[in-house]
């Protein structure tokens, strides 16, 4: 392999691809990026036998091949190059030498050979959607996905697909995030993503308008974002059945502005560390909510202002379960739904319903 | 004690004060901060019995008084309350009691009895120089003090005065870094500052032409700094005689760009890792430098142009130490002389002598 490519393509394309790159594993091919040069173009691939992800930059190709180069050190090379352009050189005894202005790399690559195929997806289905409402509906729900492994299934989110409707859905058994958007898409699909994939896809994704391509197979799901390709596994088992967790009503109704709430609830966390732990006691009434929170540290107590209808209620949250859910509110206005200090408190918008989050109470002692 | 101050200058005191305090300590009172509440003013105070710091800000007094308060939750407190202005009432229990706005804390303090009294500093010597003088005199040498305590006095720097000259000098076995300035005072007298105050002392200096002021005692010494005060214990033993170990020539000078040499230096340390290690072999000959470095990751080469004069040579250096002296050059161009592969090699300015670097070289093996 013979090539000439420019510096700031590759510099782009090395450090988003990297990310695909295992960071633990016995197999060096996995450690590697994988560069395949044909006609006028570079591609480059990573791939750790759940997430991969391509790109192809162009390339003056003199002779075509296949090589693959240590992420870590192919890409700290290509960062650090002294001149516009970087020329790689592949022997047959797989020895590279980039060459820079100045500077000249002769690394050992491994054999193309062991970088693992690519998984091929038949018989998906495509659907198309603004990259913007993508990234919204991802970032403002991946926060509930599960971290623990008790249920393999929760650790992604639901993209469920209904009526022209889809909904994304995290949940990991103290939380729930959903967010709803209409989309070009009329048939009856769900998949669940795991949550590593979607917080790749989310550093790929910018705010525009343009439509984001994905192609969901049986067992694995494509984005193609830009000039890069993301494919993943899918996970496998039966999520949670969203629907009939979600309250119907409420007894209270409380309309506040969330940076108030975040504020308040981030003061009186103070008292609340990796050790030292304690529900926050939030009192709803005359329109005010009163926070609390005791520790050995001592005692803290704020408040939000609010416009409050219903019962007025006394309710226990994790500190930690309530400022994902406010912080990720990402609108001035919510309107959170209270029926009881053992149930779920509810925040949505003020208006509308583009997304819900469910919060489980914690059982307050009485003091 | 009952007072209450402005929330932007306890948010700024508290956060310099707090750098003072011990992270690992036995004794509860060296984690707090000494408050002290007398007419006008607050004083508060960290001292971790090797560096002291103290400030004064403006507060409304209702009773004077002293508190130690946990650093760390005091300072959390204050970056987040929501009000801009703090009232602290410390009854004689000793429980805090900080209020701003909509938000309380109570928290337990420490007596203040149990706070370490500041070291007395009698029959000193004033010395007074620019602000932006001794923050460059010490950002210069601090990288050359020695981090291992095989030569406890070589974890600090010293600070050697004669006839109106100021030497700092920092040293650490494998390196020797000087910067001379002239200053108002002719007397002779010399003494060692801990690399950590040093530091501290840096976050602290701005790069003002005010005058900052030195009062050297014999074990002690004080900076004030704008409203802070820096007490700190000297270093005791006998420091290199430093300037025999200056070499008077060389045969060899060479005269480069700094920022190119570093970025040279860089590239070919991109094959050195925690593990893996190698000198970078330097060949000077033909007014350009050749770097070379060589580990199981693979070969790099590399080229500074430079303007030389005298003998050919080729030398090896520590990566890490060569990168540490070209960073701290803060200058366009650069003097080095060489007198063979075994003598150290100085960097200087290439006018003036404000800095001088030494760099000791390894024996390089013969491929």
């Amino acid at each position: 392999m013979q090539i000439t490519v420019n510096r700031s393509d590759m510099t782009e394309a090395v450090s988003n691809i990297q990310r695909a790159v295992s960071s633990k594993t016995s197999v060096p091919a996995l450690e590697g990026i994988l560069l395949t040069a044909q006609e006028e173009n570079l591609e480059l691939c990573a791939y750790d036998l759940e997430l991969g992800m391509t790109t192809v930059i162009p390339a003056k190709v003199k002779e075509p091949g296949k090589a693959v180069l240590s992420a870590k050190l192919f890409s700290d090379i290509v960062r650090k190059t002294p001149a516009d352009t970087i020329s790689i050189d592949v022997d047959e005894k797989n020895m590279a030498t980039i060459e820079s202005g100045v500077s000249r790399f002769s690394i050992i690559g491994i054999p193309a050979e062991e970088f693992p195929e690519l998984p091929k997806v038949d018989d998906g289905k495509n659907i198309s959607l603004a990259g913007s409402v993508l990234k919204s509906m991802i970032r403002q729900t991946v926060f509930a996905v599960a971290e623990s492994d008790a249920k393999p299934i929760h650790q992604g989110s639901l993209f469920s697909m209904d009526d022209g409707l889809l909904d994304v859905v995290a949940v990991d058994g103290y939380r729930l995030a959903k967010r709803t958007e209409s989309i070009d898409f009329k048939e009856k699909l769900s998949f669940v993503v795991p949550g590593k994939t979607l917080s790749e896809v989310l550093r790929l994704l910018k705010d525009s308008e343009e439509l984001i391509g994905l192609y969901a197979g049986k067992r694995h799901i494509i984005f193609k974002i830009d000039n890069y390709t993301v494919i993943s596994s899918l996970l496998e088992g039966e999520f949670l059945n969203y629907k009939a967790t979600i309250p119907s009503g409420s007894k209270t109704t409380v309309v506040m502005r969330s940076r108030e709430a975040i504020e308040s609830v981030e003061r009186v966390s103070l008292l609340i560390n990796d050790r030292i732990k304690s529900p926050i006691r939030c009192v709803f009434s005359n329109s005010e909510i009163k926070l609390l929170c005791t520790t050995s540290m001592g005692r803290a107590s704020d408040q939000i202002s609010a416009s409050m209808e219903g019962e007025e209620l006394e309710i226990g949250f994790n500190n930690r379960y309530l400022l994902d859910a406010l912080r990720n509110t990402e609108c001035d206005e919510i309107k959170v739904g209270l029926s009881g200090p053992l149930s779920p408190m509810t925040i949505s918008p003020k208006e509308g319903e583009s997304f819900l989050f469910l919060v489980l109470p914690v059982r307050l002692k009485n003091d």
